[in-house]
């Protein structure tokens, strides 16, 4: 972890793949030390997570709670419903105002792409020395969803050395509704810096051609991108087209208001044409393992049947991988802000 | 407790007399331990407790709460208003998340009947080791609330060995809405199976005759009454029948919205016909213990000065031994899960 | 603390000066531990602190929740939106839920002045050994707040010796809508009780004549005033009368919706009259701290610059100080309810 030298997680665009290799690193330490029974890991006592979802969210926040109490730190959760934002204070004071609490990382949600980048930008230059961790702004960035979808995948290809070595060469389907999901944004930038081969797969409406660039020019805000040579993303149509060949499949949550927006049809003509059944997943050729960030549409972008079957669906391995994840960002935030 | 045999803890009528002697003697012992100043019991260290309120109730969740930490547990809070449910998840896959996220004891409350039994069967079905424990379904089943107000009245008789022997041949009131009461329905079991009387009285509208035969067959989902001999049930329709000889009087809430359904003429009249006073309670011929499961409604179901007389209201009793009563629930469980 | 005497927090007019000087010298103690890294204190160890919020407040529930963490409390949140409360039942029988359920500090808040104070009588009336901590209650009184701007005050003239005495003489200016701030009257008992002399600023509609008589009859429920000499307060109505010789400058929150109330012309025309630059900070004739409660309606009360610059603002002092002080006085309570 010598290599560590982000002071805020806020983007994987950012992300070098030693990066990677150190969360991932850490996340299956964590993993596989035992829970029950056992006293707390004492890595970050008298340290303070405050988690600032100003877009609720009771599973992500929950996730990252119980990983910071596994590493002793305390936990304090900002709720927007009765806050002094309807007061009309600012998020920067909002921020500040939990900073001069003693919180030493902000976990920060919002439905704005640029948050928690904003309130990152606007914390240093106030000379806090506190870490921001991007939970998830607007359509733009999930880091910490990313990196679970690898650690989950790296571990289903290599069980004993889940690196991002892993990914190099395979041949990951995303599937559904790219253009507004934060989740698929961080999985590009997380799949393509491992090695794989990415295909993107759903109808014009919801995966515009222009995503089979989306990682060419550098990430915004830096001069160069920190991966040297990334995998290819191809962008194509059909399952039929997708699906031979690939390795794993990753699908995504479809808010069913697309449909008021003209996006799609019906759900039923979805279902019919991108929703995932045992049936369709035969075309990989092989068993493939299938994820998916949840909460799931059953019927919609899974078969409830496919969901339910352990030979094949990785959703709560998924929920399982996202506390050690969470473990290794705080841990290298917190520890960070210690000796800064 | 080697004989405890019990996965979940779903409904009372599936309660052994042996079982009601091991959770009693367990509270008995949680509750006798210090707590001021004293260390937690490290007994469920590494343990995560995850309470599912579908229907929201801040007195049961904070008693599993304190409980839970008592026995060094994690505790974890899904709230339904910011959920994942409003975006057309199950219940189940709900369930299936905070357990992937390592739930070993799910307290579940819902609205309707039969949640928490289904979604117990749902989770074995699925292979999952986790505990449900129910905190209310519908107007099935309460069984924490039954364990607890048995534990205060043994305590109450017997204060040196409060097991269920302590209520053989008692005769124990319960006054007024047991229609649409869980509370009442989780006491018929519980206080049946200990050998007491047990005398109902109300009106008929909420309180039909066909309550004497409440316990007569066997439980639902059981071939047989996992009790050999229960005591019997009266149903009488005035407090004047009821009381005379009485050990001990359970009151009911009165949910005011009954006599919109035209099941009450007025709460003035309720009072007058079932309300207890000091008055009404000479007719018991010696001082009894009234209890009550909370929030009283002053005045319609109690009179004000009655609850608030220590030497005759068990009703900060009731809520002072739901904190050990759960304990034992949690470990029980959870020791249980431990060694499957 | 041998000379502590006070069973529960309710209002600072009731505070002697060695009530204030117990308070702030254990609160430079607590400040000065260290808090990352290090075990927490175990001196509330198995104690119970309950915050019963009626009246919604995340910052403040937040700042007492850590303080009570720190001290190895047990900490209890009462929501009422979930609550009983709409269940028709009763403060008091709320209350005595939770402390049946082991609370030993209620923290409450509420938006009628007189609640905690009623609570406290009620339930010392009823036996309970319950201490109650008032965290805001109508316009009346704001103790933890009160005594957070001593301490900051008091930090700042002094920093190695942060005793009552740093404020003997001082000139505190305070301007604002005194009339509708409870933080405005708790810091009126503290500042007058440590001899400093105050000077409040606003116009009539936001701050009445009788301001300047405040402290001169005992307080309410008091025969005599525990504290023999006070410093005196003078009402004045321009910022240019008021801050020449000020030692430090506090202003209040200012709610917009005063302008309904035809208290205000607009929110402009405040900040040109009352509001706090550099430039009018000026007329001090020396560098001076600013205080704010918060959250602040930047550009109202302060213009934006102000309350960014380190060297003159204190708004992030005062909310890292809350947490010192209420670890100062729920263990002044706790303490004394272990010995009751």
């Amino acid at each position: 972890m010598s290599n560590w030298s982000h002071r805020h997680v806020l983007d994987l665009a950012a992300f070098s793949l030693a990066d990677y290799a150190t969360v991932l690193e850490l996340a299956q330490r964590f993993r596989a030390m035992p829970v029950a029974g056992a006293r707390k890991l004492p890595a970050l006592q008298g340290r303070l997570m405050t988690s600032l979802f100003f877009e609720p969210s009771t599973r992500t926040r929950s996730s990252f709670e119980l990983a910071a109490k596994r590493l002793s730190a305390d936990v304090q959760s900002f709720s927007p419903s009765s806050s002094s934002l309807s007061k009309g204070e600012s998020i920067l004071d909002t921020a500040r105002t939990y900073v001069a609490m003693g919180a030493n990382v902000l976990v920060v949600r919002h439905r704005c792409a640029g948050v928690p980048q904003g309130l990152a930008r606007d914390l240093d230059q106030a000379g806090e020395s506190v870490a921001v961790l991007n939970a998830g702004d607007g359509l733009r960035s999930h880091p910490s969803q990313g990196l679970l979808d690898l650690f989950t995948l790296a571990r289903h290809f290599n069980p004993e050395l889940p690196t991002p070595e892993a990914l190099r060469g395979k041949r990951i389907v995303i599937v559904g509704d790219v253009l507004h999901s934060r989740v698929a944004r961080s999985n590009l930038w997380a799949l393509t810096a491992c090695g794989a081969q990415v295909v993107l797969c759903g109808p014009a409406t919801l995966l515009p051609d222009a995503f089979s660039g989306f990682v060419d020019a550098p990430p915004p805000g830096l001069a160069a991108d920190p991966v040297a040579q990334r995998g290819p993303i191809q962008v194509v149509r059909s399952l039929e087209e997708a699906l031979p060949g690939a390795d794993a499949v990753m699908t995504l949550r479809l808010q069913k208001e697309r449909m008021h927006q003209h996006l799609l049809t019906s759900l039923d003509r979805y279902h019919q044409l991108y929703g995932l059944t045992h049936q369709r997943l035969a075309l990989c050729g092989k068993p493939v393992p299938v994820l998916h960030p949840g909460p799931v549409n059953r019927g919609v972008e899974l078969a409830g049947s496919l969901l339910d079957d352990p030979a094949t669906s990785l959703v709560e391995e998924q929920v399982r991988n996202g506390i050690p994840i969470r473990m290794a960002l705080l841990y290298l935030l917190a520890a960070k802000g210690a000796s800064a």
